[in-house]
């Protein structure tokens, strides 16, 4: 399955009062890490809205555990991966490491969706063979 | 159990080029909102630390649903409410409703924290009675 | 000319290892105050771009002063006025204040714009009576 | 002077409504610029509370002209470099490239402080010969 990895430095402004990260920046970086998963495979969420016309890939669930704090000045590295495919569904995980230690570990669920002009409305689509294909990279 | 509900205004700066809301901001939103519950049970983590020695209540897992998008312009009541307490944590469900529609609801689980001394680490420590009351509301 | 005051606490998650409020957020806070300012005359931005066709009111400069540090738990009151009209562009004050205090002062320049269609780009654009007693308060 | 470069990619998530950088972003970029050129001098915040004893060098002033929009995947480049030495002050500044093109252009002042024990309060202090020399770079 298609997967990626990629660095993140704790900044000063990353991190609360406590001096630890303020969780919802893991939430940002995550999302991060969808856009460059989907670079690995030589596709933006600009080119698949051109190509495919989709209205975009939401999250529709996740699911975190924050096993360790992350510090200022730490060096973080983000594993992304596909772990399930489904006919307008797919599934990732992201797990935050830092050093030897996993600090957060996060499960999501995105939607391929279209705009239905019959209905007016957004609703989820097939994922074309193609994306399957770069996805079961 | 103690309840507490707040409303947020979407700004513009809260979203994404869909024009709808950048999902992180709902973790900072729910983070606002544990604080804004302390606040109604006449306490805040500033006078738990000074009180209880606490080293915080950091957020161990979450588990969120995304279930309609919110845009910019609309105004969202965040309703948050303590739905289990346990020796050392105590679980929480945030309801973001806009409108008439539930636009995401997430549960977390949150720890009471001290620093150990003769470890010489934080680790988990006994909600007090006097907290344990609060939380029930 | 037109004035808007608006209030906003100053969250843990605002702060920064220092405890104070990350600076950033002022900003943050400026561009929500500029969208206030909008609807206290009974504008919004999405009115603005439905009614007269702009691309927006973008930020082309800002200079500030950071006088006295806010802290977590905080009630700051920003006002902001328009404070100067021009063809095309106008000026705005922010004014932070954390009690008697004036903790940061902010003045800014934006331009109306339009999408010009000969020039296949966005530019300047005169700023409609309308919005100019608008404005003017 | 003391100069240091870093690159941004312009994400999704740093974009609003409208398609291009929300600008607080900009200052979040400038204060994580700030703490890599000290790294750049072999200094760190951290390093620098420890062995000076400060409490900060907190922002004071600063002014931004944003002369053309980042759009989400852009590659930023952001050099910042000492412009000037005080006793108790130093100023930077903060240009940010997006290919040949200057996007944003950013001066700012920041004071070198320390808790005054005697008055109870933080004031500006000397900046040590140690860090003018690593600042002229």
């Amino acid at each position: 399955m298609l997967s990626n990895s990629r660095s993140v430095q704790v900044e000063f402004g990353h991190c609360d009062p406590s001096g630890i990260v303020f969780n919802p920046n893991y939430f940002i970086w995550f999302d991060f890490s969808v856009h460059a998963l989907l670079a690995r495979a030589g596709m933006s969420l600009k080119s698949l809205i051109e190509e495919f016309g989709i209205d975009g890939i939401p999250l529709v669930d996740n699911k975190a555990r924050f096993k360790a704090p992350s510090r200022w000045g730490d060096d973080l590295v983000i594993e992304t991966t596909i772990t399930a495919l489904h006919r307008s569904a797919f599934e990732l995980q992201h797990v935050v490491r830092n050093g030897d230690v996993v600090a957060v570990e996060c499960s999501e669920t995105r939607v391929w969706t279209a705009f239905d002009a019959e209905q007016g409305r957004i609703r989820a689509a097939t994922i074309p063979p193609r994306v399957i294909a770069a996805f079961s990279g």
